[in-house]
């Protein structure tokens, strides 16, 4: 299988992209800086990497910002900042590549823990995440190709848990390799619609 | 208790001021033509607002728009409309009133059905309901000054069922005065936090 991996130079992508290719995928890593360059907030940059890539089966993303801070300090840039990276930009990386992937193939985008389990500096994150995971659940029973769609959402993961010492009290930190599981799960399997907590 | 109710013109908006007016309360009906007027989209027009009212004990909102049609076919334009009014414009209603709002007050938002009952052409709907229900979710932990925060759900509502006929199959109306109940609910009671389904 063919799988477009956007964020594959994070933690979390990085361990998606061994898994896959571990189970003889074909990764095509995607980053602002690495690998095929793409910007996920911009839909002609999109549209130009799928015209490039040519035929594939599947997209999964492992990216997208969101703004952290006192609600009292989320101001219009700062929503502005997560509403074009994790959420609309993880919504145009699906209907970008609608006319160009596989019958049958999958999208597999990222949400994370602190929609389910908010903290106060989270909103946008809650938000975001939140919506994501909407979008989701609806796309599922609206996508043509019979295309399926599913969402991750990850805890704190192991690996960079001592970046947010204090910040998730009580968060149980698990492995990106654990994590990364739910994207086979999504990629490989034959589920829809469907939100993986990890 | 002095409330400002964004969407006072609508048809739910009309039910929550009238069972508000009906239990002795003080109602400031806002809409973009009737009453105190004002753009729930523009950060300046709610500043202006909340700075003309002066003290108030709770902010509620039946108001907001999204776009529907075909995933395909919901391109930037209707994204940015979605996202500029019924998720912004709500966030926007909150953070704003901060200041002005008084101790122990509260916020009771709108999203609606489709947050967790998807249907193909709902696509922005389902995604910016849940954002709003996240956005709850995580404000209500993050507000100053003992503020309260929750989220109105309803379904249908019976006075526009005949407006979507076919849109929305098997899903059982209520009418406005039922839903308007849950408006009270968060206003006059002590939660927080929450989603109100009707």
């Amino acid at each position: 299988m063919k799988i477009i991996l956007f964020g594959s130079s994070g933690t979390l992508g990085s361990a998606v992209q061994a898994a896959l290719t571990e189970s003889g995928h074909e990764v095509i890593g995607v980053s602002r800086s690495e690998g095929q360059r793409a910007d996920m907030r911009e839909r002609s940059s999109l549209r130009e990497l799928y015209k490039r890539v040519g035929t594939f089966d599947a997209v999964a993303s492992a990216a997208g910002e969101v703004a952290f801070g006192p609600l009292a300090e989320l101001g219009a840039e700062q929503w502005e900042k997560s509403l074009a990276s994790k959420l609309m930009g993880q919504i145009q990386l699906v209907q970008e590549a609608i006319p160009f992937i596989s019958e049958r193939g999958s999208f597999t985008l990222i949400s994370g823990v602190l929609s389910h389990d908010p903290i106060p500096h989270g909103v946008a994150a809650t938000m975001v995440n939140r919506g994501i995971e909407g979008f989701v659940a609806a796309a599922a029973i609206a996508l043509p190709k019979l295309l399926r769609i599913n969402v991750v959402s990850p805890t704190l993961l192991e690996e960079s848990a001592a970046d947010y010492a204090g910040v998730f009290p009580g968060f149980v930190p698990v492995p990106a390799r654990l994590a990364a599981q739910a994207y086979l799960k999504s990629i490989l399997g034959a589920q829809t619609g469907q939100t993986y907590r990890v």
